[in-house]
């Protein structure tokens, strides 16, 4: 057995502090763009029409940010999930620039927390991932942008399981750090362009940012059978190697039986869902947190709904000046679920029967 | 419930004469052409290969005629077919403008006809669809280009069903209006290339124009099966969302008791197996017909066959002078068939049995 | 029934000595890299950033080799091996340029033997396919460049087998040339650049070809589960038509029952597994042997494991002078082997129990 650098960790191998450059650089291309409309079939005018994103003043189309989030997040599974058990949660998430088909993104995290479950067979690991770019233009530039940073906890195999649960377990538990509820509206990045050139037509809606009412509840339309073809070729695509989602076999000996439904691939599926209500949101500013109640498997049908947590002016900063309100654009915080085998009701919201994917997250949504 | 402009109607919510802005425009590029190629293996060398495209004097390798008929196609479900029961015919189609990848296109459709079926539980709408381009040369060409316009008619679910057939109908059924048995050769639009300098080698054979004959059958090799994941991906690259493909749990309460194949997948996967026998068939001029004549389902599995219906000289026009005739291309008019689970028979052109698809159709052949 | 110059060849089709030139030249494209990871999850850098491989003298990032060797076989099968029963081995395989999107590959083979078998019922075609590319830059360069070259012999069926095995045997039974039994590392032909200037950290292992000891073993992360779905894409990806992959109906007549697997679909899961060990194998240099022992089917699982079977040092040659030892690279010469529903052990390396392939060649090694 060969070991290699730091790859494909159980819990034992993880310390605080630990900062760990993820392996593999990824060019993103309009092949990348393509197999996300089959997979979710997506229809966002901005990550769809190159001539929608140029009238707001992108340089082209940019990546829906969900893929943009899974591509980071699979980076890192081969050092921090390899092992997983489960994706716990995400937090503190922060989209910072748009990524361009061209640009080659990379990820890195820190280790925040740890924590040994009780069983003395699996532990949590807290860690940051900062996802960068490296953008071409005519050359490479070769400073890294950042282009989205989150938290995430996720329960990951030790690799020495304590057999005899009543030992006394020898690592001390620690506590995982505090994540901020959400993030604050004055922390959130507007795109350097003007939203309110926005074409409702080729958006499909004029319902805008002054439109939405909080606490309004918007049920999207339709629902969409999980299969284990398309999981895997969405998280191979993602360079995603956790084995749950790849072995049959491996996951027959598991409680589960079955492989597991990546989670991001949930996430992708709402966000594409998403678009019957929320038309005109362009792409995500910010993850204020996100959790996946139960586990989906291949041939469970999943449906989204969301509903309107807030509504936020922005301010926006030239280089030279004081920071001044952004009048085309305005943050939208929606929270969207994802039910399984159930459509979802007004009740789902407070429930929680059937729900699968809890996500809080901030939106652009022009004026 | 929040509604959004004139997406997911029923057949309560079409009016004759209406015009439709579908949303989302989609910018097509060399992903497309990588899935549509993983999903039906096309080996027609001009959407292949980009030098055999520029030795007959096509700027690119454009995409195949089907794959530009189901991504427009794919742009009016939402407006159109979401709640479809079954797409029931297709006419009066004309391929006027090659597609390149880098070109983004759009869709309007205009109501021709209703008519509400006499159970009060839904009703077909007819309509003509345009495709269109803006093509990306440099900067973008404001000016949109059609690339395809054509007929169909598809029965749509009412809203409120009546719920004992027996009531009087409050609604007028109203006659569809005739659609034309054919294109005229006439009215066909010839690529403004040198078809003669088609290569026989790359190209797969040496028969053309001149060798096919009218009332000849062809039998294309091999057979394929269906599969959920396939025709899901298939149907969501082109932004198709009609529920009948995706939602396993949903169709569970139908008659079928299943997900129905898209049937721009069946014609997708014929045109791809047609290679075998009309290897020189670059390209489609027309879509004189189709018929989807029982449904189809995952695991099923679909073979094709052909005929040859007629053959006609087109005529050219230059942009100052007379009419031409075309010396390098003729259109060859094709009947292709998909028979389900039993390969075809020479009987099969007209007893139908077995049959899932009849699609007349005006191909462009080298002379 | 139209025949069509000489595709679908059945065994009595063949002559030694005939060259055959393939159809449907195919550009690849960045859609084809998306693809091939949505298949694979492949993670070596130099096929996922285009940065990395531009910082080892690449002008882009090439194809991932085993990607070329799929797309250049499919090219043959509708000549050689539509009718295929199974594919037996492979040898003789050398890489001689890299590929990079916007390039269009084509093949040519030639027949080198033929065996009839004893049952009368199908026999051996053995064959040496050449690949070539056609590159653009600005323009097209006319002149193709071979791009690979190896041997493979298949089981092939007769179209009219012998019903009566008792009966003469018409045909002579031919003996097939012999396959040498690896490539000689100075016919290697090392890539013209800079493998010394490999960022470990982005390739995922400090371990180059120093580090690597012959007979040491290898012992892949994971396994991988197949899907009839992904294979019939991967297969349809590279046009490759053999009917084995396609028809669940036609196989349900045969004694597997139903569809095969293609066996280059396995060779590519293991050349992406073995990234967990090999990180740092940038690309392969040749083929020396492959040999697919048993079928493997839809939902079986497989893994990798990897032998360390030789070393070289590798010659390389200026265009004016005489040889000089390349210090930036080596070859090592790995043994792949593949497993079924079993993960590999030390002794699967010579019980071969459970192997499905068995994969001899060398890679390139950074120094």
């Amino acid at each position: 057995m060969t070991p290699s650098m730091t790859k494909n960790r159980y819990f034992e191998d993880f310390s605080i502090g630990e900062i760990i450059d993820h392996a593999t650089p990824r060019t993103i291309t309009q092949g990348d763009v393509s197999m996300g409309l089959a997979l979710y079939g997506n229809r966002h005018a901005l990550m769809s029409s190159t001539p929608f994103a140029k009238q707001l003043g992108y340089r082209d189309r940019p990546l829906d940010d969900v893929l943009v989030f899974n591509m980071i997040f699979g980076k890192s599974v081969p050092d921090i999930s390899t092992h997983a058990i489960a994706n716990l949660g995400y937090g503190e998430g922060l989209f910072c620039a748009p990524v361009y088909c061209g640009d080659t993104l990379s990820a890195r995290s820190e280790v925040l927390g740890l924590r040994e479950n009780k069983n003395g067979k699996s532990g949590i690991v807290m860690v940051r991932t900062h996802g960068f770019k490296q953008s071409f233009k005519g050359g490479f530039n070769q400073d890294k942008v950042c282009v989205l940073h989150y938290v995430r906890w996720v329960m990951v195999h030790k690799r020495d399981p304590i057999k005899n649960k009543n030992l006394p377990d020898t690592r001390s538990p620690l506590d995982l750090p505090p994540v901020a509820p959400f993030v604050e509206p004055k922390d959130l990045i507007p795109p350097p362009v003007d939203f309110s050139k926005t074409d409702d037509m080729s958006a499909g809606s004029a319902k805008r940012f002054g439109d939405y009412k909080i606490g309004e509840q918007i049920f999207h339309c339709g629902g969409t059978t999980l299969s284990q073809a398309e999981h895997m070729m969405a998280t191979r695509l993602y360079q995603n190697t956790a084995h749950v989602h790849f072995n049959a076999q491996g996951q027959a000996a598991t409680p589960h039986k079955k492989r597991l439904i990546y989670g991001g691939h949930i996430i992708a599926h709402i966000r594409a869902m998403s678009f019957d209500g929320l038309e005109n949101a362009h792409c995500l500013a910010a993850i204020n947190g996100g959790t996946h109640l139960a586990p989906a498997f291949a041939e469970d049908t999943i449906y989204g709904a969301s509903t309107i947590l807030d509504k936020a002016e922005v301010q926006d900063r030239s280089d030279i000046g004081a920071p001044y309100l952004r009048t085309d654009v305005g943050a939208v915080r929606v929270r969207h679920i994802a039910t399984i085998n159930q459509p979802p009701t007004p009740s789902s919201f407070s429930d929680k029967t059937h729900l699968i994917l809890d996500f809080d997250c901030w939106l652009w949504m022009p004026k």
